[in-house]
């Protein structure tokens, strides 16, 4: 029931854009350079100063946004959201933006993280007569909002922001401004940019250079920016701001050519397999990463152990939903779906297998399963990071991740459950330290020390 | 017309298997490891040794082949194609396998390649009162076996094959036999291999790996196979067989994880990229190569010079038929799709960019650009493959490939026009021995030494 | 502005069950059967005693709701609706039953007719915060309920319903109970059956006949059913309660095998026909009558008039959404579409052509047109109801009727601009005797005088 | 076997234009028009005079021509065919107009009837190497024209139908004319208009009304129209042509508003009506008629005998393919579907229902049924044809009328298997004289009495 309730916005990617001409066609392809943060749905609202228009759907942007839907879109500002696919919380409903219409004014709303205090604070909401019509966290700002006496939307929307707990970044837009606004630790990333002289915001620093943008800076943990006709403001609302981004982003979720508080992605990944060389070398005739997200970090390994780098594992391009998953029988018999190895390649070789993170360890268990069938002598596994011990309440699927086989197991009793020659993790400390400079990390899934207060539902839901 | 005519199967990908319960669903798989050859439709026939029942479509494998429709067929042998996706001749009928019905027995047929006189023997059954269905060469076969007076359907086919001249991998099957056959030259990868008691056929191996089958031998220059109740036939049809392996299938067209003639692709490709080095030595601070094609190449290149190879280029996973091509106000903005170099990596770096060929030199030209608007101070076009200064009669879309860049610029007029600081190809000889042994090559778009009889027709409709 | 607020729930048709196995099922054939009051959406809520769940889209109810929808949905309670397709206020977010779930228990509602205070309503509830999702009226009952301070949900809805202005038929269900509610007035039609031990209650007892449902009787005005694991109970919850049934329900809106208030549909209408023999005999050659609402009418004044009944005008059955409209230049060419003439059965003839009503005279002009075009002699119009000189509040689609002919020009008037060589409408007393005695008439949209008050800014926005 | 191959053209709707610059719209029109002569699918192609083009599919006209589809096509020539729902033989590739390219010209076909020797024909056809890609009779026209030795198309064309026999009206279209045969018998009704300078021919008349075209002059038996840029030409093909109209055409399949060599024929079906209660007159409160086929018959009945006309049964619009058929249980329940009784109507009354046909007889039982559910106190079944004993070769849907309730029963076991208090059916004669003068019948499916030879193995299949 929490659950359900608890909205789980998880991670997703945001994006948008105020003062130019195009605002609906540069938001597509913001959000399609930003499809990996989420695949469930997309969304996107525009503003022409008058009035918001927003249109939403379950699927990949270019499955959502045709050329019809794109064409009646239009206006100078808009807002838009990838949703990250989730088991519960799902439906056309939870897809964002949000958009609400009143007779004093429409408003719309996109958030990427999760928030800690959501279900205590829709409770308090409901008992005064609130009508919710999502199971998002997001709503949870609306009525806030719509509640608060202020006169000035900022006001409002300050107010509200100061009762949220947990990792959000939002956009906010009405008919004739967008706000944007980040949580006080800055748990995920947020830049801003300027595409001639519109504004821009992205999660991710490729939406700008997919579309041209020039990047200005990463929002502030407890800033809120006001963009309007009058340009841009900033305000920090939050009396304690602490940065502590989120380590995963680098270690596996964001994209390699995105920048993350100056931090390239795809170099703090290669530094990863490289401080990985240092902490565990191995002897090995070659190196192979598990396609997409760990290849950076075993090229970097390769690199500084100067084992040749082989393409020893290929994704399959072609796997969508809609792809029959096989039959049992078919299955045991050996048929692969997202992932094959390389025969010509390992086939009485010894291979260091660069991932970037075990979970369950139920896929580990089958790479290597399916190298040593196709002929590799020894599969050595390097991990580019250290166990997780611990869950996500920020937004990190860690609902699918329940069994983190990390937090009862030794490093020695998962090597053997995946049938590992060898198995190293990567340090906290060398994990920190090959992502470098960036005022402040969350690595609460590896240590446990979480930045922000966890209520004991949020702690008693993840039991479940 | 004679470009409509010709039908152009160009490059596809075929799959057969005999003797086994999940037929239709093995071949599924099989098609789908093969989907990099051809994206324009698929079909899939069955036989239950009573009747052939069909099912096709416009699309990919996934799109296709809904589970529902999967679900229709059934029976222990089956044939399946991947077309290409191709200018002119397209369409559902084209979509193969061919399948014709008969008050004497079905036939369906599966095409890999391109006949060079399937013009003229068209022009003759017309004649003679023969309805064509299709623009497909294909169909040609069908109409040379039917008119074929030999009482056995393998005399029939030995008797229609002799006609037929280029390049072609052919999967026949009725109720209760299926043949194999490929031309003279092996001109095109066909394999077999067996899975349990059941023999599969594939355009490369990779299709064996995903469904766990075990690669016999590849089939030979003018080898029909008859594969029936009785197990595996072989019969040399044509008297004068000779190995030309296209040269392509190693440089950019097949899988990396696929075999061919006993090389493994990746290892070819990286070959070709140490060769490079040895040829074209460059200083530089980074290898970047374009996706996904050329990765392999590049750390090839990597390996072998010793300077570092990093991602610089970062293709887009989600561009889809359906993604919403940029107005020409915001192309020129810089509204990126496919590609996007990732800044990070190449600002202030002088960079060696690995691409598998060039063809028109647009692609090539505005990847150049792109790294240099990121910031590269030098970009250094190193070209795995020879300058391409024939068309292709055998496949390979040279339709598409109107404009050779190189047939009639010198390299040094290339490199201005795509505004590279230096640019290199590799040798004929050094393509050649680097690919390795594997009995005979095909390099006529690079050397004009065609393997067989080229008909003037033909060479005219490569003009238009 | 106030046009898009008001939402327009206007004609739809509902339907609900209570206690049945097939709930879901039985709701889908009932809808289907009350297609005629809505075709822009529909929607069905189902409860199991624990959680409700729902399934709506925009379309028809074979549209909707595939095997696989309706196969999604069980349970033993089951709420639907048909929307109607309205100019303004459309979209998936307005198609019902409206659903809202909270951390204290779901609501589902289901409207049929129109609120003439939803304004004022709305503007007080969103001045204290609350947020609406949709602009429909219906979604003013959940916040007044929600808002209400009663502990049991029947005293909620009771001082809910005591704020509401106009023509209403509400369906509520819980997750364990379902309420029934029509307005003091009882504008719109409502009935009570039983299907075997289960209720069932329908817009048209037509709904009861394709289930096998037994008439049980009307739901009385003012009076609130509430149907729960204890059986029905009803309690009257307006003080002042006055039958006034929509009189166009029996002219042109309901289905002629429906009985409301004891009348048959088929025969009020063939009463009207021959009530209008009585007051306009004509002397003519045939009678044919607008299909398919006005074929009854003319049956009944061919009987009493003993001219013979001949089908003059074919409606074609394939007319849908998707039907290609003719250009201009076609269209002047004289391509028909929805109705087609019958060349050989009035040309030469007097026709008397009989039709419901006439709105805005475009499509009667349009019809004698066609007729004298296929050659009759004469065309002599003959309405079986009065003019309509005011707009209707209570749902009847006023909105896409705003230029009533009636409202401004004589009958000769009229008659010139349709080209008729005569014109008759039937009286206001004649029309109220042909339909007979349903224990009050609402006959406003001829008479002006309407049952309840009528806000100012309903009347304003009725004559934008 | 058989019956796979033969085809099963059977009743189709053909349309044709030539020299209307708007040809493919007119064409949609017509075609949407004659859209009860078959929903399975739908084709058009068009000639601009160099090329033809097609474009079909499975479903109603409304479905495959989108405004896309249609905006494809143009031309000044089109043809135009909707194809009749059949048990075996379905599919895209039987959808017609057929289109075949070849080096020499193109070929477009499409056909209503039957052929009585398709199957004798192919198989001769295919025995030379001929290879067919449907299972329709129309393929068979195509090849006999392709190996005429002739050199004009018109005399490959009279060639090619003089081999045939049986029911057929071709359209014949190639990049320059247009033609139109009809058999030696003129079994299909098929006329000839204009549409201001422009030709058309369609299978009934009612497709000259939509579009606004004069009605010229019924094809002949046994001619051939060649229509191209000179002009119009009639030459008869058929050394012994014998007018043999379909009987049925008027008692059910047309359309009410489309006259047939001169008749209309809903005046036809009320002329049967009338001679029904000549020789039937029946004691009851009520007529009714079973909508829409009978409805004509139904009014003549009462106009005839002075018994009320009464719509006691209803039609339900909205029945689509996608209907989901209630479960047995349900059925059981009562649920009904796509008609339903006016109890209002009929409770209490002695009612005469009148129907076109009996074929099986279970309709027939369960409308009986239904109205004596409904409150009926006597049903008196009258059929406006006389016992169908006899299969139809010639299109007319008997291989879904397998079980003829009249081959074997007599009137009075026929009625007591429906539960009918009486039965009558109109006799021969009294039919052929109700239609009138036609210049000659076919009433071989109540009389035996075929006007072409019947194979053997035509009889044969019709037994399996």
């Amino acid at each position: 029931m929490l659950a359900e309730l608890k909205g789980l916005n998880e991670e997703c990617g945001i994006f948008g854009v105020w003062g130019h001409e195009n605002a609906p066609q540069i938001t597509y392809y913001g959000l399609h350079s930003l499809q990996h943060r989420g695949q469930e749905g997309t969304g996107i609202v525009t503003t022409d100063g008058k009035k918001l228009t927003g249109a939403k759907g379950e699927g990949l942007v270019t499955e959502v946004f045709t050329a019809d839907v794109i064409g009646e879109l239009s206006g100078t500002g808009a807002i838009g959201h990838n949703r990250y696919a989730t088991a519960g919380g799902g439906g056309y409903e939870n897809v964002q933006p949000l958009l609400f219409h009143s007779q004093t004014g429409s408003l719309a709303l996109a958030h990427n993280g999760n928030l800690v205090n959501a279900t205590q604070l829709r409770h308090q909401l409901e008992t005064q007569g609130s009508i919710f019509q999502t199971s998002s966290d997001t709503e949870v700002l609306a009525h806030l909002i719509r509640r608060s006496g202020f006169p000035r939307l900022r006001d409002q929307v300050k107010n509200a922001l100061t009762m949220l707990k947990g990792a959000y970044a939002f956009l906010i837009m009405t008919e004739n401004e967008m706000m944007v606004a980040l949580d006080p630790n800055g748990l995920r990333p947020l830049s801003l940019g300027m595409l001639g002289d519109a504004y821009v915001v992205a999660s991710e620093t490729c939406a700008f250079d997919i579309i041209g943008a020039e990047f200005i800076r990463d929002v502030l943990p407890g800033e809120l920016l006001i963009i309007d006709e009058n340009g841009l403001q900033s305000e920090i609302y939050s009396v304690a701001s602490n940065r502590a981004m989120c380590a995963m982003e680098y270690i596996y979720f964001s994209r390699p050519d995105s920048n993350i508080l100056g931090v390239n992605v795809h170099k703090a990944r290669k530094n990863l397999g490289k401080r990985l060389a240092a902490e565990a070398p191995i002897e090995a005739d070659v190196v192979t990463g598990v396609p997409d997200s760990s290849i950076s970090a075993a090229i970097g390994y390769a690199e500084a152990t100067g084992i040749p780098y082989e393409m020893g594992l290929i994704k399959n391009r072609y796997v969508g939903r809609t792809f029959i998953q096989p039959s049992q029988s078919l299955r045991e018999q050996g048929v692969k779906m997202k992932l094959s190895p390389v025969r010509g390649v390992v086939e009485g070789k010894r291979v260091v297998m660069v991932d970037d993170s075990i979970v369950r360890g139920t896929t580990s268990r089958r790479i290597v399963n399916m190298l040593k069938e196709a002929g590799a002598t020894e599969v050595h596994v390097v991990i580019s990071s250290p166990p997780i011990k611990n869950p996500c309440f920020y937004g990190i699927d860690t609902s699918s991740r329940e069994e983190l086989i990390a937090s009862d197991k030794s490093v020695e009793e998962i090597r053997q459950i995946i049938g590992a020659d060898s198995l190293t993790f990567l340090s906290v400390e060398g994990t920190a330290a090959a992502i470098g400079e960036t005022g402040g990390q969350c690595l609460a899934c590896f240590t446990g020390k979480y930045p922000t207060e966890i209520y004991p539902e949020v702690r008693e839901a993840e039991k479940c």
